[in-house]
Formats: structure tokens, C-alpha cells, sequence
């Protein structure tokens, strides 16, 4: 375990954020080190170059037509790690507390995808040889909605042709339980820009002749819900897709507790008609994710600013289509944008919501393999965040993905203090094992026995 | 001339910004600047220390008993000069560009306050004694709400006690056009912060069962005014007192287009039923001064932020009570707030509007001497800012106070890029001349002849 860990934390080291351009190096950087781990752990590896960051291919040697052949999907790059100040220990240093590993990535994505390329080696060493054909396809702009990674799959689309694809990027329900993820949102990004006089004004000399720019961006955030926080952009729900019959039959796993007990949030609210568990995994929102203008410091700086940003982003769910969401958002604001101000909108990355049902013979296998890592039954769950790609995938090569997620409820994804239980680090290694068995045998077999089938009753 | 620049150019070199504690140092420092100054202009100066930033006085020697006594009051501190990167030059290497000087306090309100420094030490030089007598109270707290300055008059109430009080801390309508503002709004500030979970979440996995503290705040911030700009809080315009009849018999001096030249606004809009003059010098307003959360960085980085914060001021006219304004504003902002988040005011500086009737005889004098200083008729003015202290002054002293303002429309008072041009620093330094002459005249005669009297017939 001790090499299985400094592999981990050599990889955490690398500060790969996508998001910020002075980082590039580090970008390579890490993407060198994959291709180095890759190939240690008997795999042939290759670098491939984008119009941005590289994608790393690693291929098994004892490629089998009678055996499937399975991707598993993972990336190198990392979320920004702001604000540092927050961070207990810094977001590239990572620091083992309390069995669980701290640093930016840990979860998202170093962790999961690293315990995946270990699992590989971990049989190889043991049997010399992989039950299925395994991919890894590993690139570094999932945070900044993977731009290069389409004309990619096109390119190599006849090579890399799996049948089943594998991903660890999503959480498990509650910690030490076992999650297929089935469903995730989608995302479409939106950032605007009021502009209104040409420097920052005076609120006196000025104030009340002058329309304010971060009053009219404060105005446009606030016409994107009605009071029941029900999205109030026209034709925003139209696409929306119910859900299915034994998913409404289910008992939710997560409650207002839960999610209270993980944010510490002073109490919960959300769409009027929904409880958590519906508005997380099963209904569309428009949340804020930056805003700012004016005076930022100590004190008080009487200006009236002479711009102001949102950078907004909307989770979708099926079958809404992302560009037709955009093009609402657009629409709707420029309708509320009020005279005095010039609004500029830049649109960012966007992709569709992911839905696979649970129930196919793979869907099953991965449920076994769940099981068997770690002792109890798994749940079905719908997750609230979003792998854009996945519908992407599926296009390009007619598969589904399974989402076997290791992050802890409490990972701090996205946030400062982001970390991973070493337990779910230590069982992906084991899991990308049992996985690749039980994919094996649905080959082989052409289905999974009844008595092999874990029956998920729970979702969330 | 070319040491009155450089006296100037050493005053501008200091970094006195009363908003930011890192700066203590350089307000003293600035304080000892003004002794050293009063003493070599031919005064009689002492420091007086307050709970935060020292006072500074300056007496003239030659004290007389059947001379008036006037006060005159500025202030040594200036604004927070950020952004930085928008200053063409640094904010504190006052540099000269086409006959105006610019640097952090150019106008506001190092070059006026000094214009009348050297206005004394000219006449001094030139006649021995002046016509009036004299005190400069120049103090190091105005930019943050001179929360020391009532104690200090009062302590000092019989020492100083003017029969009134010149300030030059305004604006001149137009450039070169020689104004007397009769009128200023009050302020009242107010800070709020927004908190929601504990620490930034990922808005896929927890938006929309989080409430998001940004988008709260910016329902709060919309919540202030109605469709057609009128501030939305109750009661707010309950006690707002009318033009006079005088005022809307004038011609005002400032259009749209005059606005629009200065500030390069797109467009103007404001509070329905108005024209600029009035929605500038006779109403009062909500502004957001500063408003921020989430991520402030470049690219996207999909988290709810943990907190959102706000920075108001409102401007208030007579006889709006700022005590009272900021009652009804959190009890507007509480009724506001939903569910989900914890709401944190906290009340920044505030005072009244201040209005002074141009007409009286010391006002006239005020003309005559602006009439006289610029070869010009003067025109009268309301302006939109506020020196909260007037109100103070008044009532400590019973004395009204004129101001006569020497920063021109153009000054970006407040903001990057804040300029004197030479031509009004120069102005400054004869109207101070003028002004204590003509005062002495109202003093000796009681009136000023009525031939001498500017018949101002504008107003803005």
C-alpha cells in the first residue's frame, strides 16, 4: 500500500489547473507522469497533443478479440483551488489527517482514477494477464468542459471502440456505501458583463443619474427564480423529463439531515413541489457561482462601480438541450437588462444530462462488482453534478458508461479542504478488480445469473 | 507658483487612505506634513490626537476681537485608491498632464484644502495680517465618517466658535463656471453578508437543495428599488422634503448630455417623474458600492459559495433622519431574507443632508468672492455628495457653512485616475483671498451693498 499511496501523493503534488492558464507547464507535467505510471503498471502508454492540454491513452498488451473491452475515463486536471486562505493545509501539499488524504484532486479526479490504473496493475502483477481489454483515457480539461476531447474520440474512434466504459468520478451516497451512479445533471455555463459608465463613478456626485451596473446585475440574478425558487426563465422546464416509474417507487436515501449535517447549512430551500433528493439528482437549477463589482477591500468606498460579472452556471437534467437552455438564458436577460447599461454574455461549457438504466446486464455486473468491494449492497443514485462527456461517449461509440464513484459525501469537491478517504482509495484498487471479472463473465455469458444480482432497493 | 506645486506634490506623496489600517503610519506622518505647513504659512498650529487619526489646527496670530472669525474645514485623508491598475499613473506619484494634476486626493481634498493654506500665507506675506480671523480644522477621518470629529468639537466648542465656516471639498458645475452648492445629500452606509453553508460547495452535487447566498443577495440588492427606480424600502421618502420655490423657478444647469459626457454612461435612467439635477442634488437614492462571492477568478469554477457580501450607501436630502433610514432598510432587508441563509448587517458612517440658503448675507459674500476669484457669475448648486460633518458643525457651532467648490465635473473624485487642473488650485489660492476680504466687509457692514451682489439666476 505504502508505494499505492506515494504514487497517489506524487500525482496530488502536480498542481494541474485547467482553468488557469499560467499553469500549462504543470499540465504536461502531470500528463508526463501519467504515461510514466501507465507504463509501469504494464500498460503501453502514449501522449496525445489537443489544441490544449494533452489526453493519455494507456492500452492493456494482451489485447483478446474474445474478451470485452472497457474504458475507463478519468482526468488529471483539477479545479482551482481559491480561496487559499481556507485550506488547512495547502491544496498541493497533500496531508494525511485522520485516514483520509488532503489535497486538490484527492477526489476529484487523481484519486479515482489512480486507484483504477493501480487495480490494473495490482492483476497484472498477480496474473500477468487482464480479464477484458482495458483503455484508460485520461485527459486534462474535464474542468474546463473538455473542448478537445470530441474531435479526439472522432479521430480515434475505430481504435478505441469499447463496449462498456467504466468512470470513478462521481461520490458514493454515504460513506462505505456502495453507488451506482445512473443519472447526472448536465451543465451550461453563461458568464455576462454589465457595463455602465466608463471608470468608477462617485455615488454621490453621480448616484441616482447614473444607472448602476451591479444593481442591474443583482436585478438579473434575481429575475432567474420566482419566489418558490422555481427557475422563472421562460421554457425552462419545457424539455424536462419525469421520473420513471420504479425510480418514484423507491425509498430516497438522502434527506434534509443528510445534507444538512455534510453543508452546515443554517436550513434548506428549494424548488416548491420537490424534496432534496429530487431537486439534487432529478430537477434543473440556475445557480451563481461568481459575482462581483465595486469595492472589494476593507471599509467603505462610496462608487458607483463601472461594471459588474456573474458567472453563472445551469444544471440540466434529460432532456433538455444545453445550446436551446442557452439560448432562453440569453434572451431572457437581454428582456430584463434595463436602458443605462450595456450587457455583454459569453457563453461557456455546456453538456447534456446522462441517464443509463441501472438494470442492463452491465449495469448489473457493476452492481455485483459493488458488492462484492465492499461487503453490503449497493444503491442506485442520481447525482447532481455533471461529466459532460458521458453523452459525448455515448454518441461516438454506442456505449454506456458506469459511474462507480469513490468520493466521500464530505469530499469538499470544488471546495477548499478537498480530500479522500484512504479506505476508498484502497478499495478502488480492489474494485477496478472485481469490475473487470464481472464485465468478463456478462461477455462471456451474455448476462449475469439472478443469484449474482444484487437487488438495489434504495435511491437517492 | 512653482512652490505652491511642489508643496502640493509633497502633500499628494502620502498615502493617507483612512479606510485601510495599514496606513496609520502615513496618516500621521501626513498630519505632521500639515503642522510644518500652517507654521511656514504664518499660523499658529497644533496636532490633536483622537481615538483614531489626529486633528489638525491652524490659528492665525493676529487675533481681533471685532474681526469675523472663519472657519475653514478639509480633510488630509483620501480613498482607497484600487483599483490600481486602472490609474494611468501610480495614485501616490502625483504626476502633470495637460495643465491638471493628478494623483489619489487631487481634489478630494488635498489641492483644495491647500489652495486655502496658501491663501493665507499670501495674504500674510503680502499685508502681514488678514482681514478675518482664521482656523483651519483639517482632520484625517472624512473618507471613513469622521467618527472622531463631534467629540473633538464639542470638547473644543468655545475655543473655536466661528461665525462661519468656508469649505472647499465640492464641485464646480462646469469647468471654469464658479459654483456655490447650497445643498448636499446626507449618507448612510450599510454592509451585509449573506452566509449559507459552512464552506464553498460543488453546485452540481448540492445546488438546488443549498440556498445559494449569492443569489440572496441579489435578491436582497433587487429588492431595494421597483421597476421605475424608486427605492422599494417603506417609508423611505416619507419625510423628503420639497424643492423650494426658488429652486424650481432656476433654470437647471445640467442635462443628460452633460452626464453623459463625463461618465460615458450608455444611457441615463433613474427614479421616474425626475430630471438629472433633481435625481442628483433633491432625491435620495440606494447605491451598491462594492457586492461580491463565489469565484472572482478567470474561467469557471462551479461552486455555491458559502457567503455573499454587500456594501450600500443611500443618499439621503432633508429631512431624511439617517438613523432612521437604516431602521427601515433592515427591517426591509430582514422581511426580505428567505429561508436558508443567516443575514449579518452591520451600519457603516452616516449623516444628514445638509441645506443652506444661498440668499443670506454671508452666502452673498460668497458670491461676490467667486465672482471676483473667476470673473464670472457663479451659479448656485445642490450637490449630489455629502460631508456629513455640516450638519455637526451647525449644530456645535450654529454656523453655516459655504462651500465653494474648486474640483471640476471631470475630477473622478473617488476613483482612478482623480485630477486637479492647475488653473482651479491656482483659483483656490485667490479666492481664499477674496472670500476672508469679502466676509470682513459683512462683518464691518452687516450687508453687502446691493450692486455687489451676483445675481445668480442657475441653479443645478
Amino acid at each position: 500500500m505504502d508505494t499505492h499511496l506515494n504514487d497517489l501523493i506524487e500525482f496530488l503534488r502536480i498542481p494541474s489547473i485547467s482553468a488557469q492558464s499560467s499553469y500549462a507547464e504543470d499540465l504536461s507535467r502531470c500528463a508526463q507522469w501519467l504515461i510514466t505510471k501507465l507504463e509501469t503498471a504494464g500498460l503501453d502508454a502514449s501522449l496525445h497533443k489537443t489544441g490544449g492540454f494533452p489526453i493519455v491513452i494507456g492500452k492493456s498488451r494482451n489485447w483478446q478479440a474474445s474478451q470485452p473491452t472497457v474504458l475507463i475515463y478519468g482526468h488529471y486536471d483539477v479545479q482551482p483551488p481559491e480561496p487559499f486562505e481556507e485550506w488547512f493545509s495547502p491544496p498541493f501539499e497533500p496531508e494525511i489527517r485522520e485516514e483520509k488524504i488532503y489535497a486538490r484532486g484527492a477526489s476529484d479526479n487523481k484519486g479515482q482514477i489512480l486507484a483504477h490504473i493501480l487495480g490494473v496493475q495490482e492483476t497484472l502483477q498477480r496474473k500477468g494477464a487482464l480479464p477484458c481489454n482495458v483503455i484508460f483515457l485520461i485527459e486534462g480539461e474535464e474542468e474546463i468542459g473538455s473542448p478537445s476531447l470530441p474531435r479526439f474520440l472522432e479521430q480515434y474512434q475505430s481504435i478505441l471502440k469499447p463496449d462498456i466504459i467504466a468512470i470513478s468520478d462521481t461520490g458514493m451516497v454515504k460513506h462505505g456505501v456502495p453507488t451506482l451512479t445512473y443519472a447526472l445533471r448536465g451543465v451550461a455555463g453563461l458568464e455576462f458583463v454589465v457595463y455602465g459608465p466608463a471608470y468608477d463613478l462617485h455615488s454621490g456626485i453621480y448616484g441616482g443619474a447614473v444607472v448602476n451596473p451591479l444593481t442591474v446585475a443583482a436585478r438579473l440574478v434575481a429575475s432567474l427564480h420566482d419566489a418558490t425558487w422555481k427557475v422563472a426563465v421562460p421554457g425552462f422546464y419545457d424539455s424536462v423529463r419525469n421520473l420513471e416509474r420504479w425510480e418514484c417507487d423507491a425509498e430516497p436515501l438522502i434527506s434534509d439531515v443528510d445534507i444538512i449535517a455534510q453543508t452546515k447549512a443554517p436550513a434548506l430551500d428549494g424548488e416548491a413541489g420537490y424534496n432534496v433528493s429530487e431537486r439534487i439528482g432529478a430537477r434543473p437549477t440556475a445557480e451563481v457561482n461568481g459575482m462581483g463589482g465595486g469595492y472589494q477591500g476593507e471599509g467603505t468606498k462610496t462608487v458607483l462601480p463601472k461594471q459588474a460579472f456573474v458567472k453563472l452556471t445551469f444544471r440540466l437534467v434529460p432532456d433538455q438541450d444545453p445550446t436551446h437552455i442557452l439560448d432562453l438564458v440569453e434572451t431572457h436577460l437581454r428582456a430584463h437588462c434595463p436602458k443605462g447599461v450595456k450587457l455583454e454574455i459569453h457563453r461557456g461549457h455546456s453538456g447534456p444530462a446522462y441517464f443509463v438504466d441501472p438494470r442492463s446486464v452491465y449495469g448489473r455486473a457493476a452492481q455485483v462488482a459493488l458488492r462484492k468491494t465492499f461487503n453490503q449492497e449497493p444503491v442506485l443514485c442520481r447525482e447532481g453534478g455533471s461529466i459532460p462527456i458521458l453523452q459525448n461517449l455515448k454518441s461516438v461509440f454506442g456505449a454506456d458508461s458506469l459511474l462507480l464513484g469513490l468520493a466521500s459525501p464530505d469530499c469538499h469537491a470544488h471546495a477548499p479542504n478537498e480530500s479522500l478517504p484512504l479506505e476508498n482509495f484502497r478499495a478502488g484498487i480492489r474494485l477496478n478488480q472485481l469490475l473487470l471479472e464481472e464485465l468478463a463473465k456478462v461477455a462471456f455469458r451474455g448476462d449475469i445469473p439472478p443469484e449474482d444480482i444484487a437487488q438495489a432497493s434504495h435511491i437517492c
